[in-house]
């Protein structure tokens, strides 16, 4: 099977043979994207080796224990990347998303989906409505971390919102959050990335960007160190600021401390968000509330995968898919 | 007028002649306490000079405007601390301890209550009941921001908090959590403070603070920029952190970066706190509920103010009061 596998020595494409892990449901990956993640992977984040990739859309081959009517297989799925134990305190305190033991689709401890077939568990699973393709389906794990914003944070339709950094995922939170009817800013330095906004999301340069202090909520989508400083400077007392961005720190890099005085006399709220809920990014899509067309930056097939990653990383490159198939 | 002022060479008693401002409440000092904050502007923090003291009980002098049955005059009170403008957008919000315009009592333009007099509005004034002595009332204004944890987050019954470091500020956080019914578990590494910590209020050295893992919530009451990194090292995924020290930091000073990659895995919120409401701090003094008997290390004259800002700072000290009688 041919796989882009991250090794010791960098990237590479694999042929070696593989098979779902016991007990768990093989799917054949249609078409699977680059995720900022997946560059932090790259540099060591995570220290993680294996195969790469965990935002995917994919048709079941085999999922052991369905059959007949409840039978998955040939539907076409998206798939939570978040492998729970089920059983632990976390996971009975409905947390598996943070448990303990979890494994992670091309991130922690399993194989992921920049391959020819991924493996996992059958309750991952999420059947993909006909009337999204494949090139809007394989946005649902980025659209579900965006809606997760709304999971963990009241966004009122009042409010003023500003997402730092307009890339990947910050193309998608501004999306799902103008849809609360809430003023959204979003900040980058990028042209092509402020032109690649839909309508209703109000698109600054850095330099302007005091003409969106007083925001309510800061969503930190940089992907850099510096964002949460920034996301500080404009964000009002009592406000809250999301916290979207991983960045590898290689050990011993030293970084400004953020301003805690700060935030205890502005009483400012910080929440770390992660993955999100799959289902509501599925009706968002199959909707049309979301447009993810034309954040497409290129298409490459996986024996290019090298070449892909490289793309995904310049300057201005929003999403990067990969096909399978090539 | 005798105060206890801060100038740029250190603190210092003075004797200039003073009044209340335009508009302003006159009130006699009664009983007043030095807090963390205190020893922290000795240090530069806020870069404030002038009088000292925001934590206080007085008796109303003269109230302008206030007359007959509404009359303020004779009434012993406690303040709220922050002076806003009224009118500013923020203050319209109704987050008035927001005001940009504010001054703030003996810490950011305007005299404190380390003094035989202090001017404040008319507005800031609580009556204290009988019941509650000066020796308690003193206690009003950082048990009010003890109280404030439970404005901003949800403190459930069944609920683990951890309080870190049980000093001023650290001895009344663990006293109004623990009535919420939830364990409550204070970490100090003076035996000292853990003494004084009430039953239903589990106490544990730093060494053994791997017991208290998990929590649901951690406050952060150190005041030492170390306390967030064990904040963290304590919380539970999605748990919450309320930040309560400000700790003056000179410029250049370097700390390690917060894991900020572990926040946003764990979906982590962290939350700053300040000054809280003053009416339930009262109620909970008036009805015995919470207990503050214990807590006063040492009394001093304020002729001897500068000697009882020295013996608050002492490892092991918790209230330390000022008598402007004395």
């Amino acid at each position: 099977m041919r796989a882009l596998r991250l090794e010791s020595g960098g990237p590479v494409i694999s042929t070696a043979p593989a098979g779902p892990r016991p007990g768990e449901a093989w799917l054949r990956v249609r078409l699977a994207g680059i995720c900022a993640t997946d560059l932090e992977l790259l540099r060591g984040y995570m220290g993680f080796e294996g195969t790469l990739g965990h935002e995917f859309v994919g048709e079941v081959v085999d999922a052991p224990g369905t059959s007949g009517p409840t039978s998955w297989a040939g539907r076409r799925v998206v798939a939570d990347i978040n492998c729970p134990c089920g059983t632990c305190p976390t996971c009975r305190a409905g947390r598996p998303t943070h448990c303990p033991h979890r494994t992670v689709l091309g991130i922690a401890g399993r194989d992921g989906a920049f391959a020819e077939f991924v493996s996992l568990p059958v309750a991952n699973l999420h059947p993909v409505p006909d009337g999204v393709p494949d090139e809007a389906a394989v946005f649902v794990e980025p659209l579900a971390a965006a809606c997760q914003l709304a999971e963990q944070i009241h966004v009122r339709p009042s409010a003023r919102v500003v997402v730092l950094g307009a890339g990947r995922l910050g193309q998608l939170c501004a999306r799902v959050l103008a849809l609360t009817g809430a003023e959204v800013i979003a900040i980058t330095r990028s042209p092509e990335k402020r032109a690649l906004l839909p309508r209703g999301v109000t698109a600054l340069s850095p330099e302007s960007a005091a003409e969106a202090a007083g925001a309510d909520v800061v969503v930190e989508c940089t992907g850099s160190a510096a964002g949460l400083s920034q996301a500080a400077a404009l964000v009002r007392p009592r406000g809250t600021i999301a916290l979207k961005s991983t960045v590898h720190r290689p050990p011993g890099a030293s970084t400004d401390l953020p301003d805690l005085n700060g935030w205890v006399i502005d009483e400012v709220t910080v929440v770390g968000s992660r993955c999100g809920p799959f289902e509501p990014a599925l009706r968002l899509l199959a909707s049309g509330a979301v447009d993810v067309a034309g954040l497409v930056t290129a298409r490459y097939g996986l024996s290019d995968g090298r070449a892909a990653l490289a793309h995904a990383a310049r300057p201005g490159a929003v999403k990067v898919l990969l096909d399978p198939a090539g």
